[in-house]
């Protein structure tokens, strides 16, 4: 696969960097580099882009290592649709490209469609066998669609106003409220 | 700042290492290592360990950058509660350090202050005065708590059985619905 820049990486270079980034060799990232590579390569090299994930599982490390889209600066949206797929798409005017598994090209890939569909144990899972299909598959297990997205998505966020809150006296968007949400008891933990 | 294996950075490779990943020096992910790296030096190293987010701004790539928590991996999770605080914690037993800024201390720094507040238009901001306030601060912007997760939060989280949907065609988690969450029309495309 290839970054934003079009830096390219090796199959092992990129798994290198996967163990860097993620912590191991997710299976689903090493198939969400090639998916970002193909959504790149059909992207106008000269607009801005911004993307979505519709799954939160693995893929969404994928853009955020080969672009320069992530959680913190919201040029990554996570929706949790649960389906393997990522678009790419002008942040102006919304159009791009969504890249995602195909079912039916993913029946030539034994050990690919055992891994996706969770047909066997981990622990029977053939780890080089599964690392070599998807070598071997490449773009071969992948479709791609024109997208246009909602005019609504395209929106820029915003933090608007803050103040201390009085309880916690720590700052926070006035919008959520006369206490903010901690105090509101939406944290986490004691 | 210093990451989770002990590789230490200066300002000034910080700030790259910010630009090749968020795209930009913003502020708040300046001051997002810093938090980090206090939370890192209280944690026992022997432990695995999550963190949480309180805000979806900037502040998640700090975490991402210097810890293996990542998106992706599901180890970072962001509860917008929109307060600038991060916290690691023990994955197994939930306790650990939540770092926040603090009004409090704020105030000695009088261009950190007027950026973190929005007290003057970002025209005016003075970014070498912000940058020198912030290597000068160091840690003496924020304050630690100790903490302990709800036992809800440490769940795992799991996709389940998953189907092909019989309108898209593609997998999705059966615990969605009979038809995809996407074909449920929340896809935030056409
Ligand atoms: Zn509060
Ligand atoms: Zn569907």
């Amino acid at each position: 696969c290839r970054d934003h820049t079009h830096i390219p990486y090796t199959f092992d270079e990129y798994i290198h960097r996967i163990r860097r980034f993620h912590g191991y060799a997710a299976p689903g990232l090493i198939l969400g580099g090639k998916m970002v590579s193909m959504a790149l390569d059909r992207l106008d090299e000269s607009i801005l882009f911004d993307s979505v994930c519709e799954t939160a599982f693995c893929l969404p490390d994928a853009i955020q290592m080969l672009t320069l889209c992530t959680t913190g600066n919201g040029w990554l949206k996570v929706v949790p649709l649960g389906r393997f797929a990522l678009s790419l798409y002008d942040k102006l005017n919304g159009s791009g490209f969504r890249v995602h598994i195909d079912s039916a090209k993913i029946n030539a890939w034994p050990e690919i469609k055992a891994w996706f569909y969770k047909l066997k144990p981990k622990a029977e899972q053939d780890n080089d066998r599964l690392h070599e299909e998807m070598a071997t598959a490449g773009e071969n297990l992948f479709s791609v669609q024109t997208i246009r997205m909602q005019p609504a998505f395209l929106e820029k966020r915003e933090v608007g106003p803050t103040a201390d809150c009085p309880i916690c006296h720590e700052a926070y968007p006035v919008r959520h409220g006369r206490i903010c949400r901690g105090c509101q008891g939406s944290a986490p933990y004691r």
